[in-house]
């Protein structure tokens, strides 16, 4: 028997891009002594005061289904969270847990398209999206987003995509660039939303990440509340990334709809791993400080040593655990860079095409080993790139 | 903005047939003293020590990105307990873990049908499965089972409602009627299966919980195991329901398919949930016999009390944790039963109208208080079934 057709063209074939990841996968297992930086996973493991948390909600017997929509203390606190930090309005009426931030990103798009709707979304891009758009039986099209203005997606581009399509992923603070948008940008986003009468979904789930400048969440915007559909998650935050527990945050009657949908699809979200989010969302600032501080440093680091060299761009990271560094000045492709880092100096990182076509002759760095080994990372790899033009 | 037709579609429209179940639960939560014979949950919770290996496991670091197909160990577990259980060769590659039995049917459906194709299951048929089908994109059929062939689908019935169909839903042990298919049952399904080159997506979630004969999973029947998606789930069998871990077991090209879109969809289970489930599964059959034991007592009592009269006539449940009543003679729907029951005896049970057409006339009792409770209430229930004819 053959499987669905739908299922079979989600990867929509070809090589992933991920061969150098695997390879330095295959190193590490072959006991090569390899730095990684290629996933975006926190070297620190969730902290042992949430898991404490969580082993006493599920000793104290919260072991039986939770309420399909989250559990009511969980979205109570999400929906402040939210309505805090961006002075919306929100209940838990407008939440809706998920199992992880990826599951949101599936069923919002399932909530916003019919089969066959054309969904956009902004190259360069997290790995599974265009797969995700077409799991969810949309056509997507990718809007390109140019080096030379930060990987930011611009008015004139989006409008020409918009025209016909049902919905726009955005991601702000971005994987893979690092880059926060702007409030410019926001706002050209939110007026071709409305022009075109897209729904968007906004992936925030680096929120709390942000080194420079403000994070703006599109639903804060004029007339975006109910046209926007924003994915926020407890991974990237609380190092939580295994625990699978995220949310989405829109309008009630859609969130009422996406409430039924898990329904018949999840049935839920472990009610201890709830309670364990819960406590750590209300545990205060110094929780999510521990988790992103490492990032913050190295972002130092990084722009320090490239600050001292002229061969390798920085594109400005603004936010999130990952650098986008701009190598067309060595004459190679961010795959051929990558491969050869990997082999000379058993650095692993990403090739931009890992992400699409826009950041072709980039590599993306994941801050996510210790300082030391991060800093003796980056100075190889910039001594690199200057030796290849030798 | 509106959401899309398809998940505003996904319930059918109506009445879910619940309303006795929430008329109890505000009974309960005004401070009456119901006992609530209504959903399939345990009045156990999880052993605490399966909670003690999740913590050991998330303690020990296991808080990150488990791998997506399920770690090797789970997925080596399922498989060797099902070649055990089934004779069929069964390796990691036939499984994939996902959050839950229910996010186990809507994938493997999403693997079976396109967008468009008719999906046959079985009334009775469990809540979620005709919302669950329609989600996938599926029109779902019903296929009517009769009160006197215990409800278990006939042959004929199979045979005329095949014809166009690509996928059939069964249960067995069933919910809601506790029956455990027979194998002329199961030689038919194959039968109609094999001639209609239908895929059958084979929930076997109570599989564990076998009062009397002997359960028989649809894949080892001969030449089912290309066609067969067995769905598992450690909710019943363990008292995990809350956990969300589950499997589907199948051929590997839909096995890694089916990873695929668990990719683009859920990313995974906890890896600590995994490892408690691994511990659980290898742990022997003390713990299963715990969680089961509970429900083949009761059954036992229903069994007596039900043979002492000769209004409420027994459906034969060999395994699970329902016993399904036929009230026919009683001269009331299901429904009438079961809202008079609640109102005189403070006792919620299920009509059988929640569970389709097919159910009428009847009730469904789960099995889910302490003996001493349920006992009372089966004398109870059998002496107002006697007081409506008087």
């Amino acid at each position: 028997m053959r499987t669905s057709d739908r299922l079979r063209n989600i990867t929509g074939g070809g090589s992933d891009g991920w061969d150098v990841f695997y390879r330095a996968r295959k190193m590490v297992a072959d006991g090569k002594n390899v730095i990684e930086l290629t996933i975006g996973e926190h070297d620190i493991r969730t902290h042992p005061v949430i898991l404490d948390a969580m082993h006493k909600a599920a000793t104290a017997g919260h072991t039986g289904y939770a309420m399909v929509p989250g559990t009511n203390d969980l979205r109570d606190t999400v929906a402040k969270r939210i309505q805090d930090r961006t002075g919306v309005q929100t209940t838990r009426d407008n939440i809706v847990i998920t199992p992880g931030g990826q599951s949101a990103l599936f069923s919002a798009h399932l909530a916003a398209l019919e089969t066959g709707d054309v969904a956009l979304y902004c190259d360069p891009y997290y790995a599974t999206y265009p797969g995700t758009l077409r799991g969810a039986g949309g056509v997507p099209i990718a809007i390109l987003c140019k080096p030379d203005r930060n990987f930011e997606p611009e008015y004139a581009d989006l409008k020409r995509a918009a025209k016909g399509a049902k919905s726009l992923l955005i991601n702000t603070p971005n994987n893979p660039t690092g880059v926060v948008y702007s409030l410019e940008t926001m706002q050209n986003i939110a007026k071709v939303a409305i022009e075109e009468d897209l729904w968007v979904i906004s992936d925030e789930v680096y929120d709390t990440q942000i080194w420079e400048g403000e994070h703006i969440s599109l639903r804060q915007l004029p007339k975006m509340e109910g046209r926007t559909l924003v994915v926020g998650s407890m991974s990237k935050s609380h190092a939580m990334t295994g625990s699978r527990v995220g949310w989405i945050c829109g309008p009630e009657d859609t969130i009422a709809d996406l409430i039924n949908l898990a329904t018949h699809t999840t049935y839920g979200v472990p009610g201890y791993i709830q309670d364990a989010a819960t406590f750590a969302l209300n545990a205060g600032e110094w929780l999510e400080q521990e988790v992103g501080n490492p990032f913050s440093r190295r972002r130092k680091i990084a722009q320090r040593i490239i600050g001292g060299q002229n061969i390798v761009r920085a594109i400005p990271n603004s936010g999130a655990m990952y650098q986008m560094l701009d190598i067309r000045a060595t004459g190679l492709s961010g795959e051929e860079f990558a491969n050869a880092l990997l082999d000379q100096e058993l650095i692993a990182v990403m090739p931009g095409e890992s992400f699409g076509n826009a950041a072709a002759g980039h590599i993306r760095v994941a801050m996510t080993v210790p300082d030391d080994a991060f800093e003796d990372a980056m100075e190889r790899l910039c001594s690199f790139a200057q030796s290849t033009l030798s």
